[in-house]
């Protein structure tokens, strides 16, 4: 197919969005049957890293940058760029320039599947990004891609408008369509899992609070005093 | 051998295991002659991530986390869990309620050679983590181990009772009946190493201070002005 | 050739190293043709590290630090120990002693293809350092090599008083007799990003500031409104 | 979505996929644009392995090959498994046992993301594979997944149908309804690769046979006999 | 402890040996209970490689094989060398005189966690060899270890005289003491198999073979003509 | 340095070219003090594959064969094109075609520290290849380098004329001008081999051979008959 740029696309619902940066990459990823996260080798630049938007997708050559700025025109503020090149790359295709127009037209974040550079500076603005490296080598901006088309980035397939939540533990997608049930979902998590932080934080054990001790029964596990 | 339990175990001095804790893991390293370093693949999850503690041990499936569970109730305050799966894996085995519930009943660290999550939350709770991968994918509560057996974690023979430390140069592990001796030997050597500190730091030369000018002497190396 | 120690070395000016430090590794790779950048698994030992200083070249066998202490002796204030070891290697080669040992000496920081141990003492000192691995496997002081002779170092040729930079970016390598031209070449390249920044940040787009409109036109792209 | 098999799925036409076989990996992925390879951690596990046929796509839990029995059952001659663990995995999720299954049903080879073992034995049969990993660690059968949808394989979404070309250099996807058009293309340029061919073997240079020189003037490269 | 040299270790039975040489590392793995293999990036040097013997353990230092001669004097034939470096190492500290050497003394092959050298000479007098590495850099005949002690290799605890298998899947440890009955366990799971192969080579279904249909079902899977 | 192509290179003398080749890679590295080799992630892509030559140095861009092709033109019969992109690089920059140019021209085999692919044909034409990569990820022919100057190249220094030996071990560099001395001296060492070969052949022990047990006893360690 043509390569082309999608001007419009469909976005999750902005509260549903919220709610799912607040949830957290772990509780999506179980939320939604431990689907959608990116591979690990997807590290943030900085510890505090942390975003949620829509995603304005983008696929481009390895270590050419053209289609990065063309995707800067037709987001919206609280996107999140998401770029794979077509073929394997870990030059620096982002830096602080491109940080700054981001910023600029209020891009929330960037998730990469290459190279990132001008680390220090990007850390500075407090710009999240996830990147497969980070690399001073530098890249063009002469070829051709697509903006807004489905892509394959760290293993996972992203739609333009599916939600995009980074955190310390990596990143993970949740279909656009299916965002309001995975937040649904996810704020029931959060609601049971607080009820067992308050208990295991009491003291109560993991095997009497999930019923543990039946399992260790069935599977013969012997208990001894000492060896 | 079946799988089991075991409920009480030796531990080393109170004292002794403070001790080595100061010293570090480079430390103790040289003093036991080298040996007990954990690969170099387990990381800290934070920075400042410090621990030292008696080891109970957990053997259990590649992505299962009911023995981690199992542990914790035998665990008395100050022991750190060290975790190894019998068949290679990078999924996130532990994350932040498992380290609430550690918290909770005083253990006072995580060694695991596999994955973690909830990175940002159990790195608030100050929890010390070193682990082989950070990753969001979930694990399950279903699958037969031991607590306190003999175990190899990241190329290291554990026993239970055994002292962990772990820093920011990683984790070695001191066999607990040669823990006193070897918290000796450390404490020597911290001790040379002050007075290597202070005239070191005060300009004298590693190659006077070591006698190292007699070795490049024998190796035959040259002293040039210039090329 | 045999082993030898060089005395003395030529070193870029001062003022042209302190230049080039301010630019940082990105646009110094940029301003001398996409070269002179290390292989990207040479990583910072801590966030802020960031050093710019005449290379003081050490070569070495792997896993011992003998000449390194032969290097310090030769080394002036505001030198760059750059370390390559002869096969390959990732044991700790560097620590907290050897840095204290630098730093009376005024040596500015650390560049090395293997491994250093004592990271939380050499991060408290403030003292910069990136390399291949972190790891407290100890090392030797007995083998033979040369100071200040032309290495390799993580994929780079490095001459004795070539000014070396690091950053989060990586480590790049100036040619002794390029560092005036490249920081001359650097700083045009600066104030050419800042009119950038500035621009970018009112809101401007890259795909106008740099013209390439006209580039997404002549590679066929599409825009179209939605799919 | 909930899990399914698909019985039934669309083929490219059989001569379609033959020619598409001949023409090979690299060819493909020219004669499509450059798209549609896997990561290129994936390799045939013996050197003559090569194939071309069908996806009959497998999405499963890590470790588990319940699904790809499933697969089996609804495969026609000629078909190529292509199996995704929905989590990372190297565990040896196939081994001789299947490839028998799968040499019964005509099964024409097996493309995963994950380990095999029993490789002598699947070598002896002549039963082509490529995979991440060789790993004598087993798997369960008793996990959810589907057979036939939509999956994304070591960086590629792969639909049932759709075509798979393995050889020395990799594996290629080439989407159902293009296959016509790519294999007329890679036609195309097997037969001007077959014509450079006999030029070049000639001794013509590819600096005149593609007409390059003028390209080297361009780019101000200087010729001279001498250093 | 000190160094030393164990000259007499308990060997298992040699026709349990060979039993369990034919077969297999993946079938030993099972028949042992999902233990015992080597982490996977012990591959052979040469496609054909197998072995089976018991273990002459040797503790060395990173890049050093002076331990590896001492342990050919106490070998006998049928013994298989199986090497641990105290630290990590890639270097080549086995080649082709060395394994002269074994050959004279019935030597059966070698494991070693760290590099070889020599591989077309060593596989030309197929002698078979599984390394982590293969690298042409050398060693040294000159520190301290010891043959004969409990090692770990490879993330697995091996004893003189335990039985180590290898073939393409890897390599796999049997303890002396169970060795008869594994290979009694795996010798069921060989005659089991060979059932299996036999009605799988017929056409039979696994689904139908294993029961798994039932398995399916109970997972919710939905079977679907078409999409 | 403009970019340039040097078109008449010195060349080591062919009897020691050819002597150099046959005694290897392992043996060339002892012979000039243990230096030379490359990155041990070098590897043949068969393997029998075996070289000798003069090194034809080529620096190009990361997946751009322009250079290759300039350098075809200059090459002597029995030289080895040796290839480094300025940055780092995986994709397949050397195929099928090249390689039948470069045999039409006598080169006489090819290092790329980047990918290579068409590797099945390229073996059937037994043109010996070391590479970093097998990728069919493919390439341009638009972008500026040079021929014969110095590069680096998987680590290792590489002037044109150098020697360039390469085996199942890797590949070593010799430089030009030790060529004939290190040729001298690896014939020494493999005369020297040749007679520990006999002798531990016939079952003499290395630790006799080498006079081995004075160090063992000197190193403290103990003999024992048994635990």
């Amino acid at each position: 197919m043509s390569n082309r740029v999608v001007r419009k696309i469909s976005r999750a619902d902005a509260e549903v969005i919220r709610a799912l940066g607040e949830q957290g990459v772990a509780t999506i990823h179980e939320a939604q049957g431990r689907t959608g996260v990116l591979r690990r080798y997807m590290r943030p630049i900085y510890p505090s890293a942390r975003v949620a938007g829509s995603a304005m997708t983008v696929l481009c050559p390895a270590g050419d940058n053209l289609m990065i700025h063309a995707a800067v025109e037709v987001c919206e503020p609280g996107d999140v760029l998401i770029v794979a090149p077509s073929l394997e790359s870990t030059h620096g295709m982002f830096g602080e320039l491109l940080a700054t127009s981001c910023r600029a037209h209020g891009v929330a974040g960037l998730v990469i599947d290459a190279g990132v550079r001008d680390v220090t500076d990007i850390t500075a603005m407090n710009f999240p990004v996830w990147s497969k490296a980070i690399s001073a080598e530098g890249t063009m901006k002469s070829g051709a891609g697509s903006v807004n088309v489905e892509i394959v980035c760290a293993g996972a397939v992203v739609c333009p408008g599916d939600v995009i939540v980074g955190d310390q533990d990596g990143v993970v997608i949740v279909k656009r369509e299916a965002a309001t049930e995975v937040a649904r979902l996810g704020a029931e998590r959060i609601s049971r899992e607080e009820k067992s932080r308050e208990r295991l934080r009491a003291g109560e054990l993991g095997l009497d609070f999930y019923g543990l001790r039946k399992k260790l029964n069935e599977l013969g596990i012997d208990y001894v005093d000492e060896e």
